[in-house]
C-alpha cells in the first residue's frame, strides 16, 4: 500500500483530538496507513452488501452494516 | 463528532479502490465518519502506550500496537 489515500495532517488532528501533547511524523504516517486498511476493508464488505441488494452504487447503509460486520461495532 | 477531520474525497477514492462501481456522497461521509472513530479508538489506545512508555510524544510504534488491540488485527 504504497499510496495512500489519508494524508498526514488529518491523522495529526486526529491524534491531536484523542488527547495526545505530541505527535511524531511517523505515528501519523501510520496512523494514515492503519486507516485506510481499515477503509478498503469496510469498503469492500459495503460492495458486497450493495451487490447483494442489487445495486451498483455503494450507499451510507452499506458503509454502515459493514462497519459494524468489518469492525465489530 | 459535528466536525470531521477526514474530508469526503479521499474516502470515495478509497471505495473505488475497494472496487466498487459508484459511490453516494453520503457512503462517502459514512466512511469518513467511521474511520474517524476507529482512529481515535486507535489513537487514545496509542497515547496510553506512550504514558505507560514515559513519553508525551506519541510515535508509530504505539499507533502499531493499538491498532493491533484495538481493532484486533
Amino acid at each position: 500500500m504504497a499510496n495512500l489515500e489519508l494524508s498526514v495532517a488529518p491523522m495529526h488532528r486526529i491524534i491531536k483530538k484523542a488527547g495526545a501533547e505530541r505527535v511524531s511524523e511517523s505515528a501519523a504516517k501510520a496512523l494514515a496507513k492503519e486507516l485506510e486498511e481499515v477503509g478498503i476493508k469496510i469498503a469492500k464488505e459495503a460492495i458486497d452488501y450493495a451487490m447483494h441488494a442489487g445495486r451498483k452504487t455503494v450507499k451510507a447503509e452499506d458503509i454502515e452494516i459493514a462497519a459494524r460486520k468489518a469492525i465489530g461495532k
